[in-house]
Formats: structure tokens, sequence, C-alpha cells
């Protein structure tokens, strides 16, 4: 295998080289992402409005859009350095496979038991809680990625956990809900029976196997009604992208400190969260004019919030009792198909993403499950790492660049994140083994029921 | 949380300090392991009887008894960059919930999709196989993380892989069949119409679910039909303890580079491939007089080869088709309880080890699996490592050397093998924390029928 000097495999930083403060890229925004607004008044959520949903410290990192830096305290700098830094590796072997010119880098971010980036937001939220005096949180989840990252920050610093985790994942990733409940949390299936909003959806609709949007109002109903908690989100806020700008201070430092500059950053997009993490300190280098980067999103068909939907205010949530953001989304009712990338299935995407791409920072692909799944693969064998199902759209997108620059003879140097780890997933790997995955590609009648639940008022469409 | 200076959470090696020899303690053993015999002669197996069975590499270094170091090949040295330095944790967190003015230090092994430390071996007998100009390898596998890491091997070598897998495995544990499968392995359920064994054992066992005894027959069968292809094994025998010294050789250049000296090393034993080869350069130091130090082997209370079983020749399979291996053994009829620590399963141990453990340089500790699950969920919690159980032997020791420490006031240095993580093992966690795990300690008259298949002749009791 041909090495190039000085860069070995994995580009590694020390304990105390690991950011000691967060990057806000919105301060540098010349358009910022517009405000959260109450849907009864259509006026901005106030930081007392937001106050009741979430703590103080998170609401004031979620209204600034003007300080670059922010400070990391030092007990989730102590929590960072149990798991951090995350290896950036040089893909020796996926290049040498390819016979590709391209130099390809990955940020690899599943080295942790919560198996992906999730935990790099989860302990922020958590401290913050802890600071605040609360006695707990409560959150949802899907695939069971964020929940599990919940579950280690919150029994890290001793806080309650409850866990809104949709029915159908409680079910059939029981191993998910264990090793949540092995972290102390309380797991409930969702719709349940322990809120009113669960009661009312399990009357009207008996037998459902729950939706994401159903089990995050569970989350914030159990939030309100107890005494000293909060709700947490994983993903799409603006406080989740600044804790998730550790991903790309990390990576940009190791590169730096090793001379390399990327011309491609590719990222999966869900919700967004790994993907504004990765590429804001450089998007900040780009906004400021000083480094020049080209920015691919990557999600999945089924699920085209960036590639075919509207870029309008929309309802973070089914259930509609959140405020609205404006984002591109496929509309709050959009179901997605029942692919096997669970963090990558939700209607929206993050403000700040939604923002830079309207205004052309960032391009999106979409892909086909079984397109990722062949380059999961791949990247298996070469890499040893099996990747997440979502993090395998990045993988794909970055071959795809790899391959185009073998045609044109180009020598670009690619970085993409790689969110986590598919042990999880083994499900979906065996359809794939067995030639059984299929795929789907929503037509315009499909996407027109989503579109048709967006909020109608002046100014939105 | 109180730090150490110049101690970090983890103690870093560069890439290019990763060891490029690997170290054999046979060397400086004064009682050499006693040979494999060929159970028909009851003389030593010759090289060449054993490159029948064994790539020719691997048979030097079955036999070498007298060269203190190996080199690494360079491609196996490219490989180990991928995933290796393996991290040494500084145990922070767990030593201020213990409250102890003890040490802690852990060598973390499972930050690879093998899940353990069984990819340091199997990269290197699918490297020799690969340079011998075979086709492929066959292997045995139970729990799993053998079989995993062979086949990740192979898919990097492009070596075909045919592993066994015990019929109960294959069935309760689909997913570890299909982490094999993506890297390209040939998954067969033992036992198996694909060999006379298989078959024969079918017809007297019908509905049988299989064990790893009956895998390791057919394996070896199965490499003996084809042309072309060697049987590999994971555990147990010198040279995967040759290999696996590479976990002890960097866990001594971090201690070393970082200036700590342990005072006690612990590790989980089944086979004895990480035992062995966690203390193997420690041993080595005691072993010339340079340093001494106190070395626990932690083993199931369910199948105690060390601590109940019997110094003596035995074979090293169910079916006593492989040579006698003179090691502690309870019998190779003994039928382990369901446990759930899968990878402790064995019914022997290493020679190696068993020879150390003999002379009294190893001391050696059982425990029962809940007091086993209780140390794994303190540390998960504390650690955020979620361990596989088989590694939480060797926490559960070093946690109950740490409160000695705090009850004596004593400030010792202890080092553990922390093998791997349990993402596969939800099941087991479930029963946990269900409150549904139950303890099985073997009476002596359990023992006596495997003790009884012990074989007999002259200087064998």
């Amino acid at each position: 295998m041909k090495l190039d000097n000085n860069i070995p495999y994995k580009l590694i930083l020390e304990e105390n080289e690991i950011p000691k403060q967060w990057y806000n890229v919105r301060a540098h925004m010349k358009n910022k992402p517009a405000p959260l607004l109450n849907p009864a008044t259509l006026k901005p959520m106030t930081a007392d409005e937001l106050s009741a949903v979430f703590c103080r410290q998170l609401v004031e990192q979620e209204l600034d859009d003007t300080n670059p830096y922010i400070d990391i305290p030092q007990e989730i700098q102590d929590f960072y350095r149990m798991y951090r830094p995350a290896p950036l590796v040089r893909a020796y072997c996926l290049e040498e496979k390819l016979d590709t010119p391209a130099k390809i880098y990955y940020k690899f971010e599943g080295n942790n038991t919560s198996g992906s980036h999730k935990l790099n937001s989860a302990i922020a939220q958590a401290y913050y809680a802890k600071h605040q005096g609360l006695k707990g949180v409560t959150t949802e989840t899907g695939a069971g990625q964020w929940g599990t990252a919940l579950s280690m920050a919150c029994a890290y610093l001793g806080l309650d956990c409850q866990v809104y985790m949709v029915k159908v994942s409680y079910e059939q990733k029981p191993f998910r809900r264990e090793v949540m409940r092995t972290y102390g949390a309380k797991v409930t299936p969702s719709p349940s029976d322990t809120t009113a909003v669960g009661r009312k959806i399990l009357k009207e609709h008996p037998g459902t196997s729950g939706s994401l949007g159903c089990a995050i109002s569970e989350a914030v109903e159990a939030a309100a009604s107890q005494e000293g908690y909060r709700y947490v989100l994983g993903s799409v806020l603006n406080q989740v992208l600044l804790h998730q700008s550790i991903i790309g201070l990390e990576a940009q430092a190791a590169l730096n400190k090793y001379g390399v500059k990327p011309d491609v950053i590719i990222g999966c997009a869900g919700g967004g969260s790994n993907l504004g993490g990765l590429i804001s300190p450089f998007m900040g280098e780009k906004l400021r004019g000083e480094k020049d980067y080209e920015f691919i999103a990557v999600e999945p068909s089924s699920c085209p919030s960036l590639t075919r939907g509207k870029f309008v205010y929309d309802y973070c949530d089914t259930g509609m009792v959140c405020p609205l953001a404006k984002m591109y989304t496929l509309g709050s009712g959009f179901i997605p198909s029942a692919s096997h990338a669970g963090g990558l299935r939700y209607h929206g995407m993050s403000p700040v993403v939604s923002q830079l791409y309207h205004d052309g920072y960032i391009k999106a692909v979409s892909y086909e499950q079984t397109q990722v799944f062949e380059a999961a693969e791949l990247f298996a064998k070469c890499e040893g790492i099996l990747p997440a199902p979502e993090s395998s759209h990045a993988i794909r997108a970055a071959i795809d660049q790899a391959v185009k620059c073998k045609e044109t003879g180009e020598e670009k140097t690619i970085l993409f994140g790689l969110t986590g780890t598919g042990y999880f997933d083994m499900v979906a790997y065996e359809k794939f083994n067995n030639g059984t995955m299929t795929d789907y590609i929503p037509t315009d009648e499909d996407l027109k029921g989503g579109f048709d639940g967006i909020p109608k008022f002046p100014g939105n469409e």
C-alpha cells in the first residue's frame, strides 16, 4: 500500500488539543437562520417561552447568533476526554481499492457506546440541566442512538432520564432499549398511557406502532408535567449544531496539524446535527472569505427534505406541539417509508443547514438505500469499520467523488463524517446480504400530502 | 474530579510507537510449556505433522520457545495501524466512584468491529495463510468474536473464510452471523451435513444444538478435505499468545512513556489469549528478575479451569481430533453451564498460562456471573464503555482490588485488560436488568464426569 510521507493512518490530536470552545457558525452567516415562531402568535419565541421547555443556558445558546465562540464548561471538557479526540482517519485502503488519485479522510465518531456523534450534545444538554438544578430530562428516540447517548450522559451526571421510544423500535430493537436501561434510563414505548397525548392517540389509533412525532409530543408533555424536568432534543436545533461543532473543530485542528486542506466536505443529513457540526468551522472560513470548500449534504431518496422539500415555516413534530421552524421540509405529516437509516427519517432539516443550503453554500444529493449499503459493505471490508446506515450515505457520496477523480485525474482531498457504527442495524445488513432489500423513492403525489399540511400564513410559501 | 499531573485520561502512543516485534514469553520461561502430543503415539507433534493442519510459519511460531522477539511483517503492521494503538485509559471516574487511593488503568481492545482483541491474531494468521499461497482458512466460533475477527482479516486480504458456528449461537446470535456474512465469510451452523463428523453427530444426536468441540472437529475436517485450506484457532495456542503480546507491549510502552509502573495486572481467562498477551512482556520482566508484578487471572465460577482443574495432558476439543496439550483442564467432556461469557466457556487453558500458573507466577480467582454484571454496570455508568461479559470478569477483580486498597490505604496501581464490548450481549444484560440472571457453580460431582474423560497414560495424573 502506498502511504504518504508524514500522513499516518490516524491523524491524532493530543488530549490537550481538544477544542475548549464550540464554534457558532451563525455568528458569521450574513443571512441568519430565521427565528423559531410561536405557532399561536406567529411571533418569534422569546427566551422566557423557550425556558418553559428547555434549560436556561441552552435557550441562550439557541438564540445566540452573534458570539462566534462559546466556552465549553470544564465538566463537559472532562467528559469529552473520555472518548475524544475522535479519530481522523486516512482511508488508504479504500483509496487503493478504488484506485483513485483522490485522498480520502473520515472523521469517525462511532468509538463510544452510544455508537455515534450524539454523545457530544447529550453530555452538554445533560450538564446544563444538572447545572440548573433539575431532577431529570425527557426525550424521544427512534433508532435509539440519541436515547443511548442521553442515557449515558445522565448516568454519568446522576440525572434522571426518561426516554419515549417509538413503539415499533422498542419492540424491534430490544438491544438498544437494554443499553439504555443498563445506563439507568426509564424507557417507555410510545404511544403510551403515561401521557394525555399518548392516551388520546391510543384511543384514536388503537394498535398504532408509533412515530417520532408522537414520541416527541409525549416527551414534551412529560417534561412539562413533572416538577424539575425539561425536554431535550438530539438534532435540528441551533444549540445541537453548536455542540456538534466539536466534530469539525477537531477535524480542522488535526488537518492543520498535518498540513492537509480538504477540497470537498461531505456529511449525511437527517436533522442536520452531524453535517452542521462537521462543516461549521470550515463553513466559517468560507463565509469569512478565508478559504473555499465544496460542501455536500447526503440524504436518503426516501426522505429528501433538501433535494425535494420546501423552504418554509413548518412544525418540528408531527403532533404540532413544538414551535415553528423555517427549514427545508417535506411537511410534518410526511411519513417516510421504512428505510433502514432511521436517523435520517426526519421530515425537516436544521434551520442553519437549511439557510446555508438556500444561500448556495451547500450542495445536496440523495441516494437509494441499496446504493448506500453497497458502499457500506465495500467500506467495511477495506477499512474494517462496520458503518451505520446513516453514515453510509456519506460513504457513498465520498466514493462517488473519488471515482469521479479517477475519471478526471483530479487529486482532490475528500473529508467525510463517519457518524457511527452499525452494530444495532444488523437486520438491515441481513436484508442486504440476502438480496431482499428494496428501494423506495416517493412520487410527487406521495409528497403532496406532506406539503398540504404545511401551515399557511402570509409569507409562508 | 481529581486528575493526576501529566497523566491524561488516555495514555496515547503515536502510530510509529506501535511495537514492530511480538514478544515470546516462552523464551524467558525456565519451565517451558510442555509440547503438544500426537494422541496416537504420545510423542511430541513434529513440525511436519502440525503443517498438515496449520500454516508453515505459524507452526514455526508454535514450536519456537527460544527467540524472545519475532518481527511483525510489514503488512500486519499496516493493518494494526488501522485500529491500533489501542487506548490505555486511566479510569478516573471509576476511581472517584470507588473513593479508592488505588490508581486504575485499563487497556481497551474493543474499538474495532470484531469488538475484541481477537483481531490481533486473526490478521496474523490470515496473513501467513495468504503468504503461503493458500486459498482460505476454516475455523469455529462460539460467541462469534473470533469468527468476526477472522472474517474481517480475510476480507482485507482477499482470502476465503469458512466459519463453523455453534448452532445455538448461529440461531440466537443472528447479528454476529450477519456481521461475518457482511465481511464475506461463509457461516455454517454446526453440526452440519457438510462434513463427515457433522453428519455422524447429527445422526447420533438429532436435534442437537451443537458445541464448540463439535464445531472445531468440523472446521478441522473442512480444512483437511479442501486443497489449499488450513485450520486456524483464536486462543489457547502458543502462536496466538505470541500475536496477542501486542496488547501487553503497547500497554508497557504507554506506561513507560508516562512513568507509571503497575503493581497488579489483571485479565480474564478463557483460553488465555488475552491474559497471556497482556501479561507477557511484564511477565518477561519478572522472569528476568528486573521488576516484580502481581498477576491475576479471572475466570467464571461456572468454568473454573485454573482454580479447580487438573494440570495434565488433555484433548483441546470435545471431538478429540486435535493434539493433546498439557494444561489446566476440566476435561474435554466438561460441558459448562450456559453462562453469558461465551468466550470463557472453554474446558482448558493455554499451556503457557497453565505452566506460569503452575509455577506460581500467576494467581487465579473466579466469580459468579451476577457479581460480574454488577461490575459491568458500574463500569459502564462511570467509564461510558459497555463491556463484554468476558471482559467484565477483569473489571470485577480490579474493583475488588481497588476496594481492598481503600480498606488498607494502599495506593496500588492496577492495570486490567478490557478485552471488548458487549453490544452483541444484550440478551445477557436484559436478564441482568430484569433481575432474572442466575448463577451456577458446579459441584465436585459435576466436575467428575469431565475429569473421568481425561486420557490416562503414564505420567498423566
